[in-house]
């Protein structure tokens, strides 16, 4: 009885898949903002390394993954596929449950795929310094591991309000040599503006990257990073789609649904693109893709098909997505992942074509299904990966009832060793589901940009 | 380059190595600490299973690792081994530096390889309830994690300091649902006699033994479980070794030098064990093997080779071992896993006979390492680990100076997530050494009990 599938580093991707090549239409561009003309190159070469941005528009199926990063990559893959047996006896469904765990990395998620990517691309162009901004600090950690490999200078900005209940994120990007503020920091202009005002201000992801984007542009060796939506984040993301391939092929098993969460949505995407092809060529036309959000930010089941802003601020280009409206800000829900306003444009062109379906997850429910993960497969998952889990759980248990022995892949995204906060809340029933914020979304969805007539 | 080599499921050991098979000269018998002599396995009964007593004293040189254990050890094993490539070029060292990695476990150490067989034998045995203490929590957490999976139910007495200052080890334990008190508690004899005198007591690891094994002994549904030190226990880490040992052979080498940290003893005994049977028998005569243990609590380095009890209290048989005495209470250094007066008779016994050696680190020393080996191999580990990794740079540092390749492999006995407030302040500068303690060692050795003649 074989339970984890691994695979011999030999068998490491040596390109990322694109799906830019296979889409059936082409996604639709990026826009300036002011101009309403789709963004050039030149326009983003301020913030982001060229290969970088030859990445986000490139139509080619593959792109070689440089020594340098396979290299990097290998101190923690190829990652591990699991049979879940043990959750299959508890639940009694004759489903079968598969999981892709990316919580093996150095970080404890999917972050590291592209944080390593990018650290390269920057370094190789000569950048010496990256800023980012970080939430719970998911992200500005593994940019900070990422700066650690390659020599680079990594500072980000953390809303100031997790900076200060949250150390050990930002403990971990110190640990591995990054430099973390709280934001609003007096170290930019748009952070000492909103200190002036209010010296306690808690900050927000928007105020985080409007300093870094402020920090970025303001210096020659310095450049901006993103850890997620963008089309090169979900490309590199896809060595875990690559893998999980191979290591369902070694199982001898094909997924009937695969099932993940989605936030900005690369690690889904990064798991699922894979495989996608296979349903766009017609190979498997009944592959099912559920893509799943918490109620209390429901950005693909409730928000508009529109472009908007990709930051709070209104300093990004204009992006065609499901949105919630730039400035709609989410219930404090546990899953600090989950909590953005819009969605990785290649995942909101699928579910507009029908490929892809999405779910939301109350919080509670969630973490039902996370403690039962626990005490059946070992794994104290995050707060994210727990409404993919409530998903994976409800499709098995529908299998009960049919009586159908469906194959389900999930997306597990990463361990929740630095959420304990949410599973203690939980344990002692103080978590909150929030009601869906309707009323909100509707005034946001009422602010979104007007295009300008490109 | 493979920088990680691992081993299918179907090559997971089927049986732990017991040394006891092949020690050159037996190892003494615990005593009875009024009769002097030889406890007997009806002494035991009250706390343990009758298939570990059996354990503990057999000298068969395999010991069968029952299917159930195996299904459970699958969630997880077998784990990876790692060349440190990253590290080698970071030391600029042509030394060859291996460490196998128990840190993917879902409590994040080795501790899971013993607490589900434990839990295992004492379910077969009709046990409903297990007790045992914890300092930090990485015990407790694991046997919580063990009793979640044989549905037996798990109760943690947790010394007071820590289940107050350290919550997330025991949201661990509830997650799992384990049940975890401080210790001292109301819910026993021993607790309540000293909450009457001081409601404010920090508790201390020997009180909270001392509550457990009152606890086991007054419910006949109840048996104690200890956490390291016992042969059973190390019995059962061996499959660390037995996998790394063929790990090694996949990799084309062998080590010349073996190092780990110990604190009971059981993870570095789990990996070294299955090598040094190669010394014993005159094959790899000139394998070296380095205990590490912090300045702090110098056992091995500082203790004497004499009976002493293993808890504080003086409750338990008496233990032939290296002992800083059993009143000894070491400095608050953050390895909690290294702070114990006494250690494993097995490592104590091999010690005496010439077979393995060992050293004593500073605590920044050890950090020091710990944040080379995070910005290099990318894994924060444990303080307890960091100890160990200091003395596998400084042994690769000499490999530079000498220009000799020799092949060096590390017992890594998990990951820092739950120690991130230890880095922290060390990256502060407020970490301290705390100097080797010379007084409260000489008192503590005056009070070693007297052994009554057998």
């Amino acid at each position: 009885m074989i339970t984890k599938f691994t695979l011999h580093q030999k068998d490491l991707a040596s390109s990322w898949y694109n799906i830019q090549a296979d889409l059936p239409e082409p996604l639709h561009p990026v826009l300036h903002p002011q101009t309403g003309k789709p963004v050039c190159p030149d326009d983003l070469a301020l913030l982001f390394p060229v290969e970088l941005i030859k990445q986000e528009i490139s139509t080619e199926r593959w792109i070689e993954i440089p020594d340098e990063v396979q290299k990097v990559y290998r101190l923690w893959r190829p990652t591990a596929l699991y049979r879940a047996y043990r959750l299959e006896k508890a639940l009694d469904t004759p489903a079968k449950i598969f999981y892709k765990y990316e919580g093996s990395s150095p970080s404890g998620s999917h972050k590291p795929n592209t944080a390593v990517a990018q650290v390269y691309y920057n370094k190789k162009e000569g950048i010496k310094r990256i800023v980012t901004e970080t939430g719970a600090g998911q992200w500005g950690s593994s940019l900070s591991f990422g700066g650690a490999c390659f020599g680079v200078e990594i500072k980000v900005y953390m809303v100031a309000i997790s900076y200060h209940q949250k150390p050990y994120r930002r403990i971990m990007m110190e640990t591995w040599g990054g430099k973390c503020v709280p934001s609003p920091s007096p170290d930019t202009r748009v952070g000492r503006n909103i200190l002036e005002k209010d010296p306690n201000s808690p900050g927000s992801l928007g105020i985080a990257i409007s300093e870094a984007v402020e920090d970025a542009v303001s210096r020659d060796d310095t450049h901006y990073s993103l850890g997620s939506v963008l089309n090169h984040v979900l490309l590199h993301q896809t060595v875990i789609g690559l893998e999980a391939k191979k290591q369902m092929e070694i199982a001898d098993a094909y997924p009937d649904i695969i099932v993940g969460c989605i936030g900005g949505g690369s690690n889904f995407a990064g798991l699922f693109l894979p495989f996608i092809k296979d349903k766009i060529d017609g190979k498997k036309p009944n592959l099912r893709i559920i893509n799943v959000e918490p109620t209390s930010c429901p950005t693909v089941t409730r928000g508009l098909y529109a472009y908007d802003f990709g930051d709070q601020a209104g300093l990004t280009p204009l992006i065609k997505m499901y949105t919630l409206g730039h400035d709609f800000i989410p219930p404090p829900v546990h899953a600090g992942g989950l909590r953005y306003h819009g969605m990785a444009p290649i995942i909101c062109h699928l579910h507009k074509l029908g490929l892809v379906e999405a779910r939301a997850i109350p919080q509670i429910a969630a973490f039902d299904a996370g403690v039962i993960f626990a005490r059946t497969e070992g794994i104290i998952s995050a707060p994210e990966t727990n409404h993919a889990i409530r998903v994976v759980i409800d499709e098995a248990l529908k299998c009960k009832e049919s009586g159908e022995s469906k194959t389900i892949l999930l997306a597990h995204s990463g361990h929740g060793h630095f959420d304990m906060a949410a599973y203690e809340a939980y344990l002692d029933g103080e978590l909150s589901n929030y009601d869906y914020p309707e009323k909100k979304v509707i005034e946001a969805l009422a602010h979104l940009p007007k295009v300008p007539v490109g």
